[in-house]
């Protein structure tokens, strides 16, 4: 096995000004600054790797202090190594004897862990020349469940189930591969339905994506029901009623708020109503399910999911209808994994979440995957969609009549290019400058 | 209304370098240095608040981050305006629109929370020149409940409902304290059974804590079974049957491991098993409930629980036994006391985990008002106790004939001495710089 040596990881704060515009605004973050914390693994080799957690602007700083508090577990390391032993390595970032009891894998130290496996899983791709979703899926089952550690999940699923449920697939694979190249893997847009945006905003947004051939749209609920109300009816006039209408509330109920709002939304036909209150509560969203089944109102959610071990119940309950894994908040490809691997055995198809920064980028390698190595359909799945910070990326994602088309670059997609580093590293970085000296935004002092 | 203005916030790093001896060590923190988060609150009427939040060492320095980046939510503020609207107060804290992504209200982020609550109650008790237990005895039930945020839990508990619960038990308070000031709350003793003491070192200490008047005692089990039943045996040959045996596994497990590992503990008749497996998994917790009631063993967790929407998960499947509150992981005592409330309404009896550093400080305030106000009962209920750290501050608990006697001075009992600061800041402290210089301990780079 060929020695690389990892000797150096550095991590930088990046932060974009969304606020300013009220993009990705919701019903509980109603002022984000879209940001990341950025992983660079150097190599004795000259090849890096490169990768990301998502932030919303304040607090970036205290998961860079936890990815540099993470290094020292890494620095040094044969990355060959690591590759080899992955789901051992996995086990040793996260339970890290003293680390873990600030977690444990939930988190600020969970997004950390994050940044690092995913810059892992990048220079793992780059090394191997390809982009993710391929490595993904050249690597054998036994390969690729090597990667998972099933600590707390074996009740659900075992290595050996895992690789059984992953050979099922494995004859037809390049047809699959062949077809993901031609016609790519279809995406919903979250971008007609912001809470900050206007009558015509949302009604001019709809207009545009049904004439870039999208299907599904998605709309943010959950802060005045009149209002709600409204902009539903807005849509369904404008998308009609064989285009599919999913609702967000991003967190913003109680159980039964949640039960009786969504009642109230229900001949709008909503396929599902996603994050109806808080992720933490997979028993409140059991409760939700069973009530608003009889309206044929599905339950999504996932994107603060905080692990495995949460994923796990939320499946194993039936809590969820479309389980939506996030590439960044629980501890990065390895964990996804097993996520995937508990929605297949339990039936429940994977709808990733995304649209923060690098997330498309990154959850189209993984969805990809599933469709060619795991579920082998995308029956009842898609991959959300916002057109937003792809420009700073070396190799943004393509998405071409709704559909996100396979990247050919080696990695994880998520390389910064230059410029952008310059200009939206936080605080200091030259834009940033720039708007503290237009008075747009106040220098916080360190 | 007095206005007394917070003008500034501090937080320090203190580290123990408990792991030379050993002390502490467990399943999955083989070698622990007791740490902490330690906030200091100033006001521009001299007063001042101390509160803190239990860490293992490496990761302090990323919760100090997060205190810091939290100071601004607080720092101008009217602490009595504060109190006046506390449960409002502690929304705003948890659910600032760009932190709360960060957790929400779990691991780092939460952990900071913590430890600027507790300064605030630590404020707010000194300020009013009493324990905190007696602040919170004397606050009428309407006041009580309006320091709670019931955000996500009111399909278990209503504000209404807090009240009437509290209201059973109001005539006999001060029969109860007269109880307590006689003849204090009982604590069991953890410091039997580390997992890196010698059998000599087991036995002695039984024989001890015995003489000391403890009546329970708790062994850690879950590395190696033939060496947890060699030292169950050695234990109940010195306590004998009559006294208490607790068990605990600090999350070693698997849910089937849980459950085949302590049916071969059985026999030696352990009142609980604490923290079998992931403190994230209810369902996996209500699974080795169940299994293990023929044998009458409990299920016993809570310091590694998120949140209130963990707890009252586990309260509702009826997954736990017994209620293990800790006092520095959940957003501080406005969150605990709505446990309390929900563990009392679903009949669960609270036993609050300690020992760490101020825990024992922290918790026997919050048993002592639940016992006047709020169970009236301390059947099944004791408090943990570790005789460690506390000479370090300048009220430390009092524990006599195996009861903790309730705190005299004003505020949350966690003030630390001059001395230790000075000693134990880390990584500058006096202490730490002869233990550099002693090779005891590698200085890291900054």
């Amino acid at each position: 096995m060929m020695e690389i040596l990892i000797t150096e990881l550095d991590v930088k704060d990046i932060r974009f000004p969304t606020s300013l515009l009220a993009d990705g605004s919701d019903a509980m973050h109603t002022d984000p600054d879209y940001s990341c914390a950025y992983v660079t693994i150097k190599t004795n080799k000259g090849i890096e790797g490169y990768g990301l957690t998502f932030t919303l602007g304040r607090g970036t700083e205290i998961v860079v202090q936890a990815c540099k508090s993470m290094f020292y577990l890494v620095k040094g390391q044969n990355a060959n190594e690591i590759f080899a032993h992955f789901g051992s390595f996995w086990r040793k970032l996260t339970s890290e004897p003293q680390l873990r009891w600030i977690g444990p894998e939930k988190g600020v130290i969970h997004l950390a862990t994050a940044a690092i496996i995913n810059a892992l899983w990048d220079l793992w791709a780059r090394i191997e020349n390809k982009p993710v979703w391929k490595l993904l899926t050249d690597l054998t089952p036994e390969q690729l469940v090597s990667t998972i550690d099933f600590r707390y999940i074996t009740d659900v699923i075992t290595e050996e189930e895992a690789v059984e449920l992953l050979k099922v697939n494995q004859k037809d694979k390049e047809k699959r591969e062949e077809i993901l190249r031609k016609t790519g893997y279809p995406a919903y847009t979250t971008q007609v339905g912001w809470l900050g945006y206007s009558n015509d905003k949302v009604k001019e947004l709809c207009t545009k994506f049904l004439a870039l051939g999208f299907t599904s749209f998605k709309v943010k609920v959950g802060q005045n029901l009149t209002d709600d109300i409204r902009r539903c009816q807005l849509v369904r006039e404008t998308i009609g009623y064989k285009n599919k209408l999913m609702l967000d509330a991003n967190q913003i109920w109680s159980i039964n708020e949640s039960i009786e709002w969504m009642k109230k939304l229900a001949k709008f036909k909503p396929t599902w109503i996603e994050e109806p209150t808080s992720p933490d509560d997979v028993l409140g969203h059991l409760k939700i399910a069973n009530e608003l089944k009889p309206y044929g109102i599905g339950i999504a959610t996932g994107e603060m999911c905080a692990n495995r071990v949460m994923f796990k119940q939320l499946l194993q309950a039936r809590a969820i209808d479309y389980c939506q894994i996030d590439s960044a908040r629980i501890g990065g490809i390895n964990e996804i994994l097993a996520v995937y691997l508990m929605a297949k055995k339990l039936g429940v198809p994977v709808c990733p979440h995304a649209g923060g920064v690098g997330l498309c980028e990154m959850v189209q390698h993984l969805q990809m995957w599933d469709f060619i190595c795991l579920s082998a359909s995308t029956e009842n799945r898609v991959i959300e969609y916002i057109d937003q910070q792809h420009e700073h990326f070396e190799d943004p994602v393509v998405v071409q009549n709704a559909c996100y088309m396979p990247p050919i670059s080696p990695g994880y997609s998520t390389k910064f290019n230059e410029n952008c580093i310059k200009n939206y590293s936080y605080p200091n970085g030259e834009k940033w400058r720039n708007m503290y000296e237009q008075g747009l935004f106040h220098k916080l002092s360190d």
